[in-house]
Formats: structure tokens, C-alpha cells, sequence
């Protein structure tokens, strides 16, 4: 089993050195904090990470949730898990201290997720998931089932979930058919299906608290007609008593990997005795719920990152200390072998997961940093780190996804057949990641909303606002020597960014929404890229000032090693660029004249 | 479960249309050929593999071989594999008349290996290694050995394995430390461990036949002290009956997937009464081994193809018949959702996995061409097929295994949340597969044979044979109006690849075997994207010499689906070179220059 799954240098690299979170700690809203209680905070998730869920990493996998009659089993360790989650505060860390939260900077708070993730994702699902859907009843429901079902999530005894995906409505939500009938007591009574329901079920909590999406009778068709609702699985009856509210998990899916959290299938209102409370107003629904979502979707992200940064570890431990092979220029067979790290091509692959795994982390805390700007500023100034947030989010989500997938394998392939047999954890983060292009939106709907919504949104200024961000830094980075060509070489890939954007945008115009969207996944793949090399020139920009400033000794191989890193960025995977480009400027919309027939045969 | 797992129609046009294996029946080799016989031995092994392999493809899964008393124990339908494959000669497919074969054109008979990889990779396993050990055996070995041996092999009897893998010996053989030591009767005694061992033992066959790598005591050190044996599980003893010969299987690997065939640990001569037969000449070994490696190479390629066709057909059902969302242009709610393959980002992600496996399919086909060749030609003609599958060998293991993964991953993305649950195949494929760029020599492995050897073999006499049968594709499809176009950007691109190669051979000059190689694994990408290019120009050749001789009505959605496939691998995969190209130009060697301590912190 490898030993670490995090790096305390990296993490205190992006949050000191790169994104200044003390900085924040001079507005009103942070002032309570300093640098020393971030450290404290660190340490203490780290810990966390390390005792308690760490090492049930394999045993989540190897047992995985069954339904047992009626009930959804999970790891004895869920119970502790929740309890210790909601004790420690870790579920209310960004909750404002007026409600008895710890209000951190969400790039604190954003970051001991990430070290929870990478020590073990299915368990750290459990209080994400219940967080969200408390920020979603404290941010729109009443005061009434603010006070009823918060505290009791917060304090880790509810499990929260989210409630959207039906049998026939998955990535189309306006297809939903789950049912809200009112009543005049005060709540809907709800009928309806809903699967893959993460943590939607399960005997470490006392309740589920769903909040849940249906139409009320009489709704306008499609996402219109959407409201959010709140349906627990146990309602309190008038003696304060938890009793069944007739949601009934009616099915666990068996996984590929992520399989210490169980993904449940609900049957709701089954006898007609479901109740549910409405969150806002009626027909809203998907409004609200897309708060929910978007930090859902950065949570993905986070989530895909650390995963692959785990499995990053796992394999540069085995990479250093497995030998195999010589030196090229020294192949003697009477000499004695090397470890496999001092072959290039091996360098190669753990490099290219450095590199998509620092620079997902980077570009995970840039969002952070938007959030935390959020907090403190106002009217314009907040509606700009809004926007860059709007912008963000698909690339939060699904950069990390997709290549967390490919760091994941490369850190697979650096252990050849060990990497294939489940002695090593390799084989788990492979199961495991499969599922970040998936769930909250897969990639094809995050290529969409990139390029059909937000890339658009508001005649263009949320893209506006992200070149300018770009130019910022690319003109900061002309100032070091050692990050000119490195500037050039972003400034030239976003010139490009624009003239793609341009040529797809007059498409829209000419062809109309399919041809236009034709090619959003690729679009999406094509704007990542540069965002990420974005972020490396941040971090670039960061080593260079701490260099100039002399920086300690034992601080240099980490400093070179960054180096490297952005070097390999900037030499193997910004040139992919230059193919996604040629293909979106080309004119052949092959996939939109390409009928169904044509796959006969 | 998917109904389908090969496209009989796209194997004729490969076979027929594109490669043209009937014309071999004019050589007196194959003269007792002719199309029908191909035909139905077409429909046989596809009825095989309905029958026989694809029912039992999750079941073996499920239940994975477990070592029980030091035995390994197998689903039991492999016994009745093993018989069915003897008994029906698909085991000697490939063997001459005069040793009682099918003595089968390659392309015929390599199409059918598969099929039964499409329809169940574990359960083809078994025959394929089967196979491959056999032939070793006739190629070098003494008539006694193969008269004991081969018979009961191809028969099915007896499970054939390769041993090369030690624990501390695996892309590096020359590190194997299993000895032999001489005796005066004929035979060596062997003591040693063996790793990864496919088939390496199982209760499906009364013996197993290990074709194993060991170095006779006192020989020189590295890869020219390594010799060949055979070394059955069990030896005939003076009564001719079968007794234990010292070889125990110690353990079997859990996997990640292709988990229906045991991957076992042996070990050998622990009560130093293990007796191995020298196969040919001492020191010889791995020239030998060689032969049937670079088959299993292109096994690998062949299986992972079919994995990833099988995977694709799965897709292509659940995308035909999942009904989710409208099309951009007309979106109202209240019209009824589609098919999701009428959307143009499942048909990008259905026909990226067409123009992997069927252009990986051509490439197979092609290869095997090129063995048919040398069977029926001599001196400098043979010599010719002999070097192009030399060169195109690391090609066909690679770009099917590492792009296999690519298009199973698409093809379980196209299914959603059902693609990663295990209701559908899709989980499983994605599973299996992953293990074709580790088994036969790694992904970075066949980067180091392309460029360190097979381009440079000869005075780069190969790469001018491939070249010239580039030209030659190119030269006829400009004939065609509709593939013009095609031509000249394959035109481009293979200028493009000798520009590149120059450059690395002048590396290797200059800076010598580390920076030369330190990119292999990019430039075997770079040159495989090119040959499959050249493999979908080739079918767009017999597209439009069927279209111009007016083909049937039934057969024009197939054709023009042919041409909608090329069309993608030209506008989406093609420009991935130029990223390639940009990185294999450059001339900053970080992954050499960066050392072991840069990955500190």
C-alpha cells in the first residue's frame, strides 16, 4: 500500500506562494483568520486523511455496499466517518460563524476536501454531499426547514444528497416525471423514481435528507416547470419522532470502481404517503438547483484531481524504488539495475501526471480564489469573479475528469503488471476515476454549456474577462527570463483560442445550433488545455519570484522540479493545441450530416 | 447483454473488398482454396463464437480462477473451449496439410482468432497461447519434442504457455536468474520463479507445456546467455504415463479484468526435480522466443481490437435505442425525445470508436498480408513482407492496445451512468482491455523496438519499403476525386514523418541512445496515427472501385458509412500528428535532464 496520498509542499506552494490566501485575511470577512490557523487546519485534515480514512481506502472497495432488505449496508466506518466530519466541523467549514461555522476561505476549505478525496473518495462523498444540500436548504428554503434539517446534517447525524437523474432523464432533465401534488397542509405529496442516487441510502445515518427534483401538477412542459423540493426519508411525525416518509431504496447499482459509496435507486410514494417540503419558489427548481450543482461540478473536479494525485504517489513510491533495466548508454548486463524513474520514458509518465495533476490543483484553487472573492467584494467587482467562475466551471470539471483518467493509467502503466493486479491501489484509482466524466453532467453537456452558454453569456464577457486575466499574467511572466518563451507560447495559443471562438461563433449564425455545437467536446478539450497552461505560467511566475527572492536550499528541488514540470507542460501537451485547432477551424460538419443508417452494418 | 460483437460484413470487405485474399488461392501454397471454403469457415467461427464464447463472456468473469490445493482452478466451460478448438482444427489453423492443419491463408485465419477475441478475449486466450507454443516447438524444436509434444497441443489436450517473466525480471530479461543445469540424460534440470504466467496452470487441460526462457549454468551474462526449454507441468515417465515434473503453481494473480484466464506464479524445481528440454541451440533463447513473441504481439493487437469492436457494437445497440433529449434545432419539451445517436456529439464519440477499431482491424489484415506473403514468395520479395512486418510489428501491438482503451472509454461514455454499472458489458471491456499496452512488451517498450531498432534496421530499409507502399496508396487514391483530398494530407503527413525521423537520427548521433529514445513512446504514436491513416485510405480505395463498378443498394449505407469514417479519422485523428510532430521537433531533452530528486516534495 503506498504511504502518501497528498503533498503538504505542493498544497502550501498553490495556497502561500501562488493564490495568497492570507491576503484574503485583510477583508472583514476573513479577518478572524491567519496564516497559522491555516496551517493548523492543514495539519488537522491531513491527520484526518491519514487515521481514519485512508486506510480503509481497499476495504471500502473490496466490500461494497449491498440492499438488505429494505436497507442499504455500507462500511461500518460511514457512522464514524459522518460523526467525526460533523464534530470536527469539516462539514460546516465555510458555513459564516453567525451559524456556527468555521468560515474559512473556501481555498482552505476547497483543499482539505482535496486531501480528504485523495485519501479516499467514496468516504469523503459522504459529508461533500451532505454539505451541498444543507448550503442549498440554508441558501433557499425557510427558516422552518433551515432549522429542522441543517443543524442535524451539519452535525453529521443526515446524510444530504441530490435528487435529479430518473430512469428516463438523465443528461435531459426536462424529461423528469417524479410528481409533486399539493396539498394544504403545508407540504406535496410525491411520487416518483429516481437512480443513481449517490449515498442515497445507507445505515451510517439516521436520515436522508434528499433534496429532490419534480413537476407540481400542472406545470409547464420541460425545465420550466422544474421545482426543488425536500423530501427526507424519515419526516417527524407530531411527536418529534422519525418515521418512514415512504422513499424506498429500491436498488444499489454494482460498480465499476467508487465503490464505497453506494449510488441508490429510489421508489417514492409508493403508498402514497410521501411528503415533501417545497425549497423557494415553485417551478425554480433547476435555478436553485444549479448551485448545488456548479459547486458539485467543481467538487468533481476536485475530486477527479485528488483521486489521480493519490495514484500519482502510489506510483512514483514504486517508481523509485523498483529496479528494472539500465541506462541506455550504459547497457552493460554485469552492472547492476536501476530504478525504473531513471529512464526517461518513465520520467515521461510521471511527469505528464505532474503535470495534470498540479496544474488541475491550480486551476481548482484559481476557482476557490473567485469564490473567496466573491465573499468579500461587491457589485461589479463580485459580478466579474462570478463570471470567471461561470466560465470556469465546465473546464473545473472536466479537465480533471478526462485526463485524471489518463495520469491515472499512465501511473497504471509505470508498474506494468503490477499496475493490473489489485496487490497495488493502481488498479482502484482506474476503477474509481471512471466515474468523473459521468456523473454531475458528463463531458459532451459540459462542452455545451462551455461553448453554447457561458462562452456567450452576456455578449461574450465572461471570456472577455478570462483573456484579460491570461494577458495579465502573460505580461507578468515577460519579466522573468526564464518565463518568456513560455508567455510567448500562451499568448500565440490564446490569439488562436480567439480565432477559433470566432470561426464557430459565425458558424452558430450560418448553420444554426447543430453544427455549431457539433464539436463543443473538442472545443472544451481545446480551451482546457490553455487554461491549464495558464495556470502553470502562475505557477511559473510564483518560482521565479521566490527564486529572485533566495529561496532556501531545501527548497530547490522543488522549485526545479516545478520548473520541469511547467517545461513539460508547455513542450507535450500545449502542442495538442494545434490539432484540436486545424479540426475546429475545418468546415466539415460530418457528425451533423452523418445519419443513423450509416452506422448499419 | 449485447447481441452483437463483430461486423460479418466489414470482415468481407476487409477480407475480400480491401485485401483480397482469394488472390492468393492462384499460388500453389493455397491453391486448394477457394472464396466459399472462406466463407464458411467465416460463418463457423462466428457460430463458434456465438455459442460457445459469448454466452459464458460475464460468467467467466465473475467467477476468476482461484488457486485451490495447487491447482488452478478455471470456469468449467474452458475444458470444453480447449476440446471444441482441437477437435474443430482451430488450433492448427494455420498448420500445413502435411502435419494435418488447416494450412489456412493467415488473413483467414487470424480473422478468425478474431472473433473469438470479440466474442470472449479470457476463453481465446487459451487456444491462441496454445497455438503459439506449438508452433515454437515445430520451428525449433527436436522431432522427439514435437512428436510428444504437438499433437496432444493441438488436440487441445494440453495447454501451451510462454514463461519469460521473473519477479525481478520483466521488460528486462536479460535479468532472469532461472537456471538449468546440464545432465547426461538428455535432459536439464530447471530451478527458477515465473511470474504472470497466462494459462500458466489450470484444471481445463491435463498438462500444461511451459515454452520457458533459463539460462544453462555458466552462461554469458545479459541476453545472449538465454536459452529456450520446454518444461511441461507434467513429464511422460518409462511407462508412459503422466507424473509431476516439479512445476507448482504458487499463486494466481486477482486483476483488474480478463480475469476468465488465470495469470499464475510458478514455481519451478523447488524439489530439484523439474527436467526442461533444450528447444534448439543454447543461447539461443530469445531469438526463438522472439517468433512467437512478435505473433503474441500481434495476438495482442488482434485481441485488442476485437475487445474494442465487441465494446463498440454494445454501444452502438444502447445508443440506437436510448431515447434522451431533442435535437438543438427544434428543443421543444413537448416534441418526444430521440434515439441519442441522432445527436452529433454521440455520433463524434461512436464513429471515433469506427475509426479506431476499423482502422486498427485493416492494419491487422494488412499484417497479416504481409505473413501470407512470405509463406507463398521467396528471396528478395519475402524478404520485403518479411522487413514491413518487422517495422509495422510495434505498431500493430500498440496502437489497437493504447487506443483500444481510448474508444472502450467512449464507448462506455456513450452509455452514461449504465456505462459504469455492471448491468452492461461496457464496465467489463473497459477492464479487460487495459491490459494490452502492459502483456508482450510494454507501450514504451515497442517506442524503443520502432525507433531504436526496426526504423534504423538495415540502414532504415524497412521504413523505405513502408514508405514506398504509402506512395504507392497515395498514387491510386488520387485517381479518385472523392479521396484526393485524403491523399495529400497522408502525403503531407508521411513528409512530415521522414522529416521527423531525420531529426531524431540526428539526435542519436549527437547526443546519443537517452535523448534519441526519450520520446519513442510519442514518435511510435506519431507514426502509428500516420499507418492508419494509410490503412483508411486504402479501404476508401475499395469504397470507390465499388461505388464506380455500381454496387448493390444494400451495400451503399455501409459504403458510405466507410466514407463518413475516413472522412473523421482524416479531420479528427490525423491532426493530432501535428502536436506530435511540434514536441518530436524540439529539441529540449527535459525528461533526460531532469533528475529523480526534481520529484522530491
Amino acid at each position: 500500500m503506498a504511504t502518501r496520498f497528498v503533498s503538504e509542499r505542493n498544497i502550501k506552494f498553490l495556497l502561500y506562494e501562488v493564490f495568497d490566501v492570507e491576503s484574503f485575511t485583510k477583508y472583514e470577512y476573513y479577518s478572524e483568520h491567519n496564516r497559522k490557523m491555516f496551517d493548523m487546519v492543514l495539519k488537522a485534515a491531513i491527520k484526518l486523511g491519514q487515521d481514519l480514512l485512508f486506510p480503509i481506502f481497499e476495504e471500502m472497495d473490496r466490500n461494497q455496499p449491498e440492499l438488505v432488505n429494505g436497507q442499504v449496508k455500507v462500511h461500518p466506518s460511514v457512522k464514524t466517518i459522518m460523526q467525526e466530519f460533523g464534530e470536527g466541523g469539516w462539514i460546516s467549514s465555510r458555513v459564516p460563524f453567525d451559524q456556527d461555522g468555521e468560515q474559512l476561505p473556501s481555498m482552505v476549505a476547497d483543499i482539505c476536501e482535496f486531501i480528504f478525496a485523495a485519501a479516499n473518495y467514496s468516504a469523503h462523498a459522504y459529508p461533500g454531499l451532505t454539505f451541498g444540500a444543507s448550503h442549498l436548504i440554508e441558501s433557499f428554503g425557510s427558516t422552518e426547514l433551515y432549522d429542522t434539517y441543517v443543524p442535524r446534517m451539519r452535525a453529521g447525524d443526515w446524510q444530504g444528497t441530490m435528487a435529479l437523474t430518473e430512469p428516463e432523464a438523465g443528461s435531459s432533465l426536462s424529461d423528469i416525471t417524479t410528481m409533486a401534488e399539493p396539498t394544504d397542509e403545508g407540504f406535496y405529496r410525491i411520487k416518483g423514481q429516481k437512480i443513481f442516487i449517490s449515498a442515497g441510502d445507507h445505515d451510517g445515518v439516521e436520515n436522508v435528507v434528499h433534496l429532490m427534483l419534480a413537476k407540481i401538477e400542472g406545470a409547464p412542459a420541460g425545465v420550466k416547470g422544474i421545482s426543488l423540493f425536500l423530501v427526507p426519508k424519515k419526516r417527524i411525525d407530531d411527536n418529534g419522532n422519525l418515521v418512514s416518509n415512504d422513499v424506498v431504496a429500491s436498488g444499489v447499482y454494482h460498480k465499476l470502481g467508487y465503490r464505497g459509496c453506494p449510488i441508490v435507486q429510489l421508489s417514492i410514494g409508493d403508498k402514497n404517503d410521501c411528503r415533501g417540503w417545497l425549497v423557494g419558489e415553485p417551478h425554480n427548481g433547476l435555478k436553485y438547483m444549479f448551485q448545488m450543482m456548479n459547486e458539485a461540478r467543481i467538487g468533481v473536479g476536485m475530486g477527479a484531481t485528488a483521486m489521480a494525485t493519490a495514484a500519482y504517489y502510489a506510483s512514483l513510491e514504486y517508481s523509485k524504488t523498483r529496479l528494472q533495466g539500465r541506462n541506455l548508454s550504459r547497457k552493460d548486463p554485469t552492472l547492476p539495475p536501476v530504478a525504473i524513474i531513471e529512464h526517461a520514458d518513465v520520467k515521461r509518465m510521471l511527469l505528464f501526471q505532474r503535470a495534470v495533476i498540479e496544474g488541475a490543483q491550480s486551476l481548482l484553487m484559481q476557482c476557490s480564489k473567485f469564490v473567496d472573492f466573491q465573499k468579500v467584494l461587491d457589485g461589479e467587482a463580485k459580478e466579474k469573479y462570478h463570471l470567471l467562475l461561470e466560465i470556469l466551471t465546465p473546464i473545473a470539471k472536466s479537465y480533471p475528469s478526462e485526463m485524471g483518467i489518463q495520469s491515472v493509467s499512465q501511473g497504471l502503466q509505470c508498474l506494468g503488471g503490477s499496475g493490473y493486479c489489485d496487490d497495488y491501489p493502481l488498479e482502484q484509482y482506474y476503477r474509481d476515476c471512471r466515474i468523473h466524466p459521468i456523473h454531475e453532467g458528463t463531458t459532451g453537456i459540459q462542452g455545451m454549456d462551455l461553448l453554447g452558454r457561458k462562452v456567450i453569456m452576456k455578449d461574450g464577457q465572461a471570456l472577455l474577462l478570462y483573456i484579460n486575466e491570461l494577458h495579465d499574467t502573460i505580461a507578468a511572466a515577460r519579466e522573468f527570463k526564464m518565463l518568456e518563451k513560455f508567455a510567448n507560447e500562451l499568448s500565440e495559443s490564446l490569439t488562436s483560442l480567439q480565432e477559433v471562438t470566432r470561426h464557430l461563433v459565425s458558424i452558430a449564425g450560418q448553420d444554426g445550433p447543430e453544427a455549431f455545437l457539433a464539436d463543443a467536446t473538442l472545443y472544451l478539450e481545446f480551451f482546457s488545455i490553455i487554461t491549464i497552461a495558464w495556470q502553470w505560467l502562475l505557477q511559473g511566475l510564483a518560482v521565479q519570484k521566490a527564486l529572485n527572492n533566495g529561496a532556501k536550499k531545501k527548497d530547490l528541488n522543488f522549485y526545479d522540479g516545478k520548473m520541469f514540470t511547467l517545461r513539460y507542460f508547455f513542450a507535450y501537451e500545449l502542442p495538442k493545441t494545434l490539432g484540436l485547432a486545424k479540426r475546429l477551424m475545418d468546415a466539415d460538419p460530418l457528425t451533423v450530416e452523418m445519419q443513423k443508417e450509416h452506422f448499419n452494418d
